[in-house]
């Protein structure tokens, strides 16, 4: 059903007239996330300032049945926020607060719309840790990370967000509202639902509150930064660091385009690139013992000494860590801000990382694309952007999406899957029945309708268009 | 339905005849666990070879309506593998191998009938480690230990069994066979199955292959005994340890009684406690640099010296380290055969586990029972054994069970939960009213619905017998 004015007026009772938007300015400011050049405007933006209005809406939401899509910071790269079939843009921004961090318990209270480096900021005055940091963690919120399982540098250590979930308050969509879990390390009571809302996309409830564990703050890290002759012994020598006993807290992977695109994107970030260099890893150890750590990362320098790398760069001040760790983290934005392109979050155990880089380029050549590789190599997670550049709109929307098909039967064949970290969403929803059976993507669908019978939260997100 | 000659000729045809048992003795061999003294005896046990014949048996229980228990090694704590309306009892006995320990990617595929300590020796034989060590870890099996969550001794620091598993194949109890997820450290497709599927105590599929996440094993550790004069400084001394930045590989609470009785019923270990000592931390650091722990000691000594204690013990060969391990390891067992008892495994937040352990005594004071209490207080789980001792029956069977209601709803009033590690099962699924709303179960008995809607597999667990 269409939104009308009967029901514009029902939702203005319970937000309130300040928090209601049918502009078209407004409309199209929420219509958009970092997915591509998608604008799919909600034909309402309203902005609840809690659980117990959020619980309001959906309960006309599914009188009317009206589409109801989540949105938080918009920095998401799957369109997982989009509006694709207009209705009520439900933007999270007044649930914005940190509501306590509990430092007797190691765990923190936080509301969906706090940015993640804010919320590890706040920990980290306490001396403790939140240490999952997607490349977004300046922008994106917390809210957002948790519906879609965010992970990032860190994850090879520490986990992703789903390894810090303890419990949510989430609204559901019958407008009731539930705690799914308990604020506990361990719980085996009952079916873990804490986990089955994590990663859902909001498509299964709204989010409104999150407990996460914390653990005690790290206080020293070692930074090298390790040039490549060869792309794929870069990514060989990821899981020979794994063999030889050490955990790096984080392993990143920059094909050369990557970081020269890069170095032109941003300011204050300068390395010199031999011509003959394919790759760099990006190799961090952080621990509270210094010595210890220099220990590790001459372990390391054993280790890529293995292979053919140039002289490696060990950032010593905090200065030269941060730039480097902030080139890293603008590779995605300025390798798009280049061409149009997509964007795939490829992810495979990371043994099988020189087999899908290699894959990756020899699916390009057959399908005349472009594409610019990096992500966090030491889980597997390899970022793949292709580059639309010269080719023709027909070739780009016609032939390369049978490209990335393969790239995924790929990753699949590698036991790996279609997202990390990204999410399925809205844009790679027609690639789910490589990695999942019919009566595979039947359960989820079914477990979609036990939480929502009206598909009134989120439709068109995560399952194919046909199934 | 009950079982007939027919249906037992067609399930003879699946296993064939030596895989099939009737006899009093099997039933009942099969039809206890290690809770309480309860017997509930299948009507035919079962034991198949693989997944494909597993397929075959619920097909044939789903035409029939016939009731399937999964049955793994009977250590269970909550009667997960009791099957309490008879049927077909499912022995995982023949899925017994350790497929392929990865070591390129960290990883171990293992059948569900492998000895998790077994499965953990295997993996260090490689410098890998399994951390996850329930305290039955010498007779469980790594299905069960999937099947209920399992946690142990070492969670604070390396989580618990839901924090290893990266993908499951299951038998669903249609028949179809699915792989629920990717063997990746990273995944965000699609809702979790792998997660749901964890933990749902053999109620919503039988699992048949687990992948699991493996770490690169530490090399050393420090074990630690604290004697505390005041059992409710020794839970206080556990929060504080975490404060000061310190996290312990183990951290295990044990009230006098749990150590008395524990010396009496195992050989070869003996500490001598003081008239007044009420309760003991057994504390243990590992890491891989010996001079670092030495430092972690020392500080959780400076910790541990805020409050009354008495000499603490450190255990520096191996062979003191083993004593100290089996002795914790039994407490449960010794307790239970002192008396008929019942046994709860409650947890919250570690912080709150003074007001806990008082609310318990004050509970049993109040309705007349002894408990004795021991656990893993590092991770706020505290095992609860009442004893029967000299309590008439009707007092045992009608009065005791409204003070663990008490207790459970202390529990969660401290925002903890009625499981932390032994699942929900039998024994407490008529407790779940007290941490989860009407709409919580129905969501919870939906999703079972979803995977089995003729209600086949484990039914009478988990959900109460009034919703």
């Amino acid at each position: 059903m269409q939104l009308n004015l009967q029901i514009l007026q029902k939702l203005e009772n319970i937000v309130g007239p300040l928090y209601l938007f049918v502009d078209e300015e407004t409309r199209n400011h929420y219509g958009h996330d970092e997915t591509e050049d998608y604008l799919f405007p909600p034909n309402v933006v309203l902005k609840p300032a809690n659980a117990l209005e959020i619980s309001a809406v959906l309960k006309v939401a599914n009188d009317f049945k009206i589409p109801v899509t989540p949105i938080g910071a918009r920095t998401g790269l799957s369109g997982g926020a989009l509006s694709i079939y207009g209705g009520i843009g439900l933007s999270m921004e007044r649930l914005n607060q940190i509501i306590d961090i509990d430092e007797k318990n190691l765990q923190v209270t936080v509301e969906p719309a706090v940015i993640t480096q804010v919320l590890r900021e706040a920990v980290l005055e306490k001396n403790l840790s939140y240490p999952v940091d997607p490349s977004s963690q300046g922008s994106c919120w917390i809210g957002g990370n948790v519906a879609e399982n965010a992970g990032g540098a860190r994850a090879l250590k520490y986990g992703v967000t789903k390894d810090y979930v303890l419990n949510l308050e989430v609204v559901l969509p019958s407008g009731e509202i539930i705690w799914t879990g308990a604020n506990t390390l361990k719980n085996a009571t009952g079916y873990n639902l804490t986990q089955l809302m994590v990663g859902s996309e909001g498509t299964l409830g709204v989010i409104t509150k999150i407990v996460l564990k914390l653990i005690p703050a790290n206080k020293h890290n070692v930074l090298l930064l390790v040039p490549f002759y060869q792309a794929n012994q870069a990514c060989e020598a990821v899981s020979a660091i794994f063999r030889a006993g050490i955990v790096p807290s984080a392993l990143e992977f920059m094909e050369r385009d990557a970081l020269e695109w890069t170095m032109k994107y941003i300011d204050g970030v300068s390395v010199q690139i031999k011509d003959d260099i394919q790759a760099h890893l990006l190799i961090e150890v952080d621990g509270n013992y210094p010595e210890i750590l220099m220990l590790e990362a001459e372990k390391i320098l054993e280790v890529v000494e293995n292979y053919k790398i140039d002289e490696v760069l060990f950032a010593d001040s905090e200065e030269q860590k941060n730039a480097l760790w902030k080139m890293r983290r603008a590779v995605g934005e300025a390798v798009k801000s280049n061409s149009i392109y997509k964007e795939e979050d490829t992810v495979v155990p990371r043994y099988e990382l020189p087999k899908l880089l290699k894959g990756i380029k020899s699916i390009g050549h057959k399908y005349g694309f472009q594409s610019v590789c990096y992500g966090h190599a030491g889980d597997g997670n390899l970022h793949v952007n292709i580059i639309k550049g010269d080719l023709s709109d027909r070739v780009w929307e016609k032939e390369v999406p049978n490209g990335i098909r393969e790239i995924f039967e790929l990753t699949v064949s590698l036991k790996g899957t279609l997202s990390g970290e990204h999410g399925i969403g809205y844009v790679q929803k027609n690639y789910m029945d490589i990695v999942f059976s019919k009566t595979h993507l039947e359960l989820m669908e079914r477990i979609k309708f036990v939480f929502d019978p009206n598909n009134i939260l989120n439709p068109g997100k995560i399952f194919p268009d046909e199934m």
